[in-house]
């Protein structure tokens, strides 16, 4: 929502692609809970590529949220792993193919780590797993021979914590100031897309908040 | 199939989990395709149950083999994808779940990685993520507050090529001196469930294999 506001602002089209509309975006594409992998891939580039109807894109920016703990006795972890999968790894495979697809020569694709992934993590373990996927996948989409546009730079941003309504909600009277504002995502997400501030393809980027100001870390 | 030879040679009793019965087995417990994550959790979990009877085991092996490539442009790598993490990682998950209920204390558990999945993988996305996934689930169980028991070595096998049928099949005329055999795989097998030749938990140990020799490396 931050994003699609910052991109809206600075007089990007904006194409959402999401469960639910957003009334920000000029376009929405709708995936369906209850289809598999392969059909939203279907579905999503079908509608994304109606939207386009024959342009290209500059950026692919996946901010796909979502959070669940669960150590191996936990009698829910599988249940939960399997949430993190379909909500990190089957949307940031997508984004890949949407990039293949619709991205321009140069363009951004940005998909969705976490810090605490680059390490065991026993209290959320389908979480943990799932993002790994995801910083092994910047790899392979930002090495020769991924299928992507020339010149195309592909990162993972790895927040600690966002500040959300969600993790202020859950988490009342933690130390919000090393929590990253969802407008300082939208700033960096802005300027990579515009060629600034841009780290070396492939590469994971931390974002570190500390007395409320956020300096990227590449990992 | 070797490793369950293996240890049927050494004299101890063997749960086979699979798709298929196998015949050198103790016992089987069949998995269902048709079923979803948390469905083969519970189905494996009832089944291996009812064969301990109260029981504990020294060692859970997780073997489960697999490969499919695709890069992102190519219309199949996400239905590869699905097949990778279904076979890599939903195992691997269950292995965890299993080994948190039924593993004794000191005893091995172990998940099956990939080394070439350490970087980026363009032309096998899927195989990549999944096999990454399976590396960070390793780091995850061998952590405290995993849910395993006590003194629990967690380890990843990291093969290059496995000398399989499959193997032979599909890349005739390569230069298998550097395949590793099954054999050699059941035998390190065996001697980590016996603690011997074992690495720290949590590391992913690969299968190197020059000359007919294979050696061990901590990546």
């Amino acid at each position: 929502m931050a994003v699609v506001d910052t991109f809206r602002a600075a007089g990007y089209k904006v194409i959402s692609v999401d469960i639910v509309e957003n009334a920000a975006a000029d376009f929405n594409v709708l995936v369906s809970l209850d289809n598999n992998w392969v059909e939203q891939e279907a579905q999503v580039c079908q509608g994304v590529g109606a939207a386009l109807g024959g342009d290209k894109v500059e950026a692919v920016i996946n901010v796909a949220g979502g959070w669940a703990g669960g150590k191996a006795s936990d009698p829910d972890w599988v249940k939960n792993a399997d949430l993190m999968w379909k909500q990190s790894v089957w949307s940031s495979a997508i984004s890949g193919t949407l990039a293949a697809k619709f991205l321009s020569s140069g363009g951004l694709l940005v998909l969705p780590g976490a810090k605490p992934a680059l390490a065991g993590t026993p209290g959320m373990m389908g979480y943990g797993l799932a993002k790994a996927a995801v910083h092994q996948l910047v790899k392979s989409l930002a090495s020769d021979g991924s299928g992507l546009p020339d010149l195309a730079c592909v990162l993972g941003i790895l927040p600690v914590t966002l500040d959300t309504p969600m993790n202020r909600k859950f988490m009342p009277g933690a130390d919000t100031s090393t929590w990253t504002p969802l407008a300082e995502v939208g700033r960096i997400m802005l300027a990579w897309t515009q060629h600034r501030e841009r780290f070396q393809s492939g590469s994971l980027v931390a974002l570190v908040t500390a007395g409320g100001q956020t300096r990227m870390e590449a990992c």
